[in-house]
């Protein structure tokens, strides 16, 4: 046993020091073959079982049809049959004793039978269609051994070979310690009206219920306790006593409230902390008492990939002793593990394992992924994702078409799902909803206009979209869509238009009339570089004789609409420019400048497109038309 | 809806019957995010979930540091830090509020702070580091979708975004009949001290209820019924009052005690019966007061199969109004489908579907798959199965060599199981549980001892064991294996001498004292061709000068010892040639005739296979050698 705490140790050392530390619990527990609540299915035996009777425990006829002495039945053909007599054959049903006096089995097919005899047609020699004793099972032999997984069918089968009780290696018993000033428990969120700011819903203990859950564990949930030094070591040692495996959460890192480390270095030992991988990194496992204890970072990203990383080996280790070699797979419960062309660029931090959560796609032929956002906070991306991808930690640059390993979480209908490029637009998301009811699906990827003209033009998507103006002519997208469609082969539908304008915050406190107030003592937020709404921009901003050097917040850049509208409503800038759904959706006031032609650009080859078909069904339909009148500042014009 | 009920219809028309007659249930239950008890994993939501708050629902920080004015910190930098006077500063937590006169958040690695003031040493803009409202999930946003199936992540993120309940499909509630005067239930079982004779324990219950728990539903097992119509027509009509699924057990061929088909159509129409799939054949699919019914075959493997190709698509179309493609593979639930060769010949039955069970292992970089017994009144066969293949009613002849597909339900590690061929022998057999505390598997293939070499020279194992006499020079093994071995590649190991004898019943009622007496007024039981014992048998006749013709049983074939040995027991056999062990694990007489060497035999570059070497370990263990030592009838020779 290693004394000093491994500090900032890579994914493969936390396997070492695992082992280094814990030994397995080799507890067994007992189950009851006639207690139909316990489930046998994923556990593990602890010793061999033997069988307790013959399978069948009687000479049994293994037809239905008649029982009779195979030398009665003599040549017996269908020209000649053999005649028995009554009292010299009896009925037997599939399964039914053949009695002593008895070494044969007639199928009934193959019998006539009148009140004083049977006709057999084909003669049977001794111990046709009697099931010998012990035929399937015989009584001592073993059945299953030590270490058998066991699957569906080992319960019915110990069942019928007249086991009563078998011994499986005991479940580790895990808890989860919630802690946190900041936290409010989920009893306590169930009376509340309104969540006071700076306080956070428990959610990891949820998630981590539902994990142990899909992995074939439970977790009991301990209160909630306050960031107290002396409150976390009291619960800590309550949990010790009763536990196997003790999770704590957060108070991980190094902030004020972090008494994790000092708390476990005190009563225990620390065998390892900061793990480099992102996210996740500030995790903690100690040893308390021979026991283990994993201290969690607080984000719900963070706390899931400690849990697959640490927690899962763990579990593995207490009850079986043993680290299975695809326990990463086993731990995410991946579908399937694939590999994927990565879609986009990706700089990794070398020298720190990643995370990568991402969503899958095929193309022309060519399965790809694009890594969603990456934050450790949110869950919401964790729930879009259709599986997620290990940077290892000597990588440095992935250059996009890399193939990366993929385990996937959720079925992919691949040839199902159409993958949208271009601009981001509030109106395309309310397709998802009636595109998925035609079991068809849509990736979108907001990368602006020309993002989505080009990855069209490089076979990344199968529908893009776009509002380009030209700053030359005057005229939305013709000129930048025939620059890429070389070979005249894509299709353009004009979807809608929209009502661009200046969102500011609610009253107009900074009295913004029009793009020349711009250059005034306002700060704006700007889209990204390539998107409509910037070409617009810089073109109103040139109409109007402003240099954007002359624009505060110019280089501030939000890449959706909503992101945009986002930092006027929150007051990080004074106005941007966007549509009209965005203002009315985050109550903003809007300032309308210019109706532009929002227009779908998709290649004819991709009209034949299960979910191409599914997206241009669904912009047909009535129920989407009025949800996107609803959004506000749309002009349908087919 | 059609009227007439279809017979001896194909696994595909399965689909489209059920289809064509059963309707989604269309019922949703409410989940609360806020119990503890309920699972959300794998529900499927029944309408678009939204966010009830913003998350963030305040101005949080990003990072632990100090909230300060973006103003303040100028052009701060490490050379030049902007100093900030108490009261303009405010320590924050990651995740605690920033307050309305903050609009930015400096990491507290970048400051130092004295009693008087803040130092900091790098300009921040307005809004660095905190996370503005709603920048997670957005009040009001879609954040999963009717018709998403649950994953691990969804409970935690709607407790996150304030959802309180959900709407989900309510699963199925189905339930299962057992039937059958010769069955005892499972809490009869429980009282029972020795099971009568002609009585069978209901094991197809927990079968099942194994199942349906690893589907994610659940099933109520109602009392045991008579076959009796009045008292199935009792319980059928309960249970179509509580349940939305209803299966009832057995009494679906056309044996005396068979009424599910008549109480079926009295209550409802018979959809259809006769599936042409081999086992599984007699299921019955009814419709009663509008309720899908169907009724299982008795046989465990039968309930099975049918369970996978009628129940679960049945329970898939309930729930979601839709069967999924792979159904089959979700209904196994199955680990990976690979392809692998068939090493056996396979003679289908053509116009049926056949469901295979198959061990797999890889020899010399093939992937192999052997077809185990296919009875289906065992359970044995299916815990040790590695998976399942389904023969499709086109098939005739299958070639050795052919690629099968195969569901593979168990972890294989491929290269860690060793195929041994040859002899049957129960010493081998022992060998199992110690190779397996070496994380190694050995599968064992009794095939006789003149196939074990010949497989061994086609490559289709790694180990073959023999004990051929040679009749010209009563010398044993050499000969046969020399012919074989042509590059002298192989190592040959005598692992015991073992006792060959006349196995008689207890006592020895006929009177055998040697092998002039199988040409009396005796039955015998013969072993197959090219067992070693065979070859014995046939020389021990030929030294006697007795003809085969001339001994009755001769062409009695059993392929074990065992086999053989219970033929004896029951008496379908007066004797047979075999081991003195299987004499004794049976409790039968035993005439000893000679003492023959049992030989292994492993190919030079298989000493380096990691189930090879775990095998040449274990048959060196003390342990093992004790175990063969009590089997009876073996002297180790090493």
């Amino acid at each position: 046993m290693k004394k000093t705490c491994k500090e900032h140790i890579s994914l493969k050392e936390i396997l070492l020091l695992l082992k280094e530390n814990i030994a397995p619990l080799n507890k067994t527990i007992s189950l009851s073959t006639t207690d139909s609540h316990s489930v046998f299915v994923g556990k593990i035996l602890a010793r061999d079982v033997c069988s307790k009777r013959n399978v069948p425990h009687y000479p049994a006829s293994a037809v239905d049809g008649y029982a009779v002495r195979a030398c009665d039945t003599g040549y017996a053909s269908p020209a000649t049959p053999a005649k028995i007599e009554k009292g010299n054959f009896l009925w037997v049903n599939t399964g039914s004793v053949v009695p002593e006096n008895f070494d044969a089995v007639v199928m009934v097919e193959d019998t006539t039978i009148d009140e004083h005899c049977l006709y057999v047609f084909n003669a049977v020699s001794k111990g046709t269609n009697v099931r010998p004793v012990g035929e399937d099972i015989a009584k001592g032999n073993i059945i299953a051994r030590k270490g058998d997984l066991l699957s569906i069918f080992h319960k019915a089968l110990f069942v019928a070979a007249g086991v009563k009780e078998i011994e499986v290696k005991a479940p580790p018993r895990a808890c989860f310690v919630p802690t946190g000033n900041e936290i409010v428990d989920i009893n306590t969120l169930k009376e509340l009206k309104q969540l006071p700011p700076g306080k956070i819903p428990e959610t990891n203990s949820v998630l981590l219920a539902e994990l142990f859950q899909k992995w074939g564990y439970s977790l009991d949930v301990l209160p909630l306790t306050k960031d107290d030094p002396k409150a976390l070591g009291d619960i800590l040692k309550l949990a010790i006593k009763d536990y196997d495996l003790v999770l704590m959460g957060a108070g991980t890192a190094k902030g004020k409230r972090d008494h994790s480390a000092k708390v476990l270095s005190e009563q225990g030992k620390l065998v390892f902390r900061w793990v480099r991988m992102k996210p996740g990194r500030p995790v903690i496992m100690a040893v308390v008492e021979g026991k283990p204890v994993v201290a969690l970072p607080g984000f719900p990203v963070s706390t899931l990939v400690a849990s697959w990383s640490v927690v899962y080996p763990l579990l593995q280790l207490l009850e079986k002793g043993k680290i299975s070699e695809e326990y990463l797979s086993e731990a995410i419960g991946t579908r399937e593990v694939i590999k994927v062309e990565l879609g986009d660029h990706y700089s990794a931090r070398q020298g720190v394992s990643e995370w990568l959560k991402v969503q899958c796609a095929e193309i022309n032929g060519r399965k790809m992924s694009w890594v969603t956002s990456s934050g450790a906070s949110s869950m919401m991306p964790l729930t879009e994702a259709d599986g997620f991808s290990l940077v290892n930690e000597e990588a440095l640059e992935i250059p996009k078409g890399s193939l990366i390993d993929v385990w996937l979480v959720r079925k992919n209908n691949w040839e199902r799902r159409a993958v949208y490029q271009g601009s981001n637009d509030p109106g395309i998301e309310h397709t998802i909803g009636f595109i998925r009811a035609k079991n068809a699906d849509l990736i979108i990827r907001s990368v602006g206009s020309l993002g989505g003209v080009l990855a069209l033009a490089r076979g990344e998507c199968h529908i893009a979209a776009c509002h380009l103006l030209d700053p030359k002519t005057g005229e939305y997208n013709t000129s930048y869509i025939e620059k890429f469609d070389v070979k005249k082969e894509w299709e353009r539908v004009v979807l809608y238009k929209r009502l661009q304008g200046l969102i500011v915050r609610r009253g107009n406190p900074k009295k913004i009339k029009g793009i020349s107030d711009l250059a005034k003592e306002v700060v704006i937020v700007n889209r990204q570089a390539g998107s409509g709404t910037r070409v617009l921009l810089d073109y109103l901003l040139g109409k109007a004789n402003i240099a954007p050097t002359d624009v505060k917040g110019y280089e501030n850049i939000a890449v959706t609409h909503f992101d945009a509208a986002s930092k006027v409503a929150y007051g990080s800038a004074d106005v941007a420019l966007g549509i009209k759904a965005v203002a009315d959706a985050l109550d903003l006031d809007f300032v309308p400048l210019i109706e532009e032609p929002f227009e779908i650009v998709i290649p004819k080859r991709h009209f034949e497109h299960y979910g191409v078909k599914a997206f241009l069904d669904s912009i047909n339909e009535k129920a989407w038309k009025e949800t996107i009148i609803n959004l506000g500042g749309y002009r349908l014009i087919r």
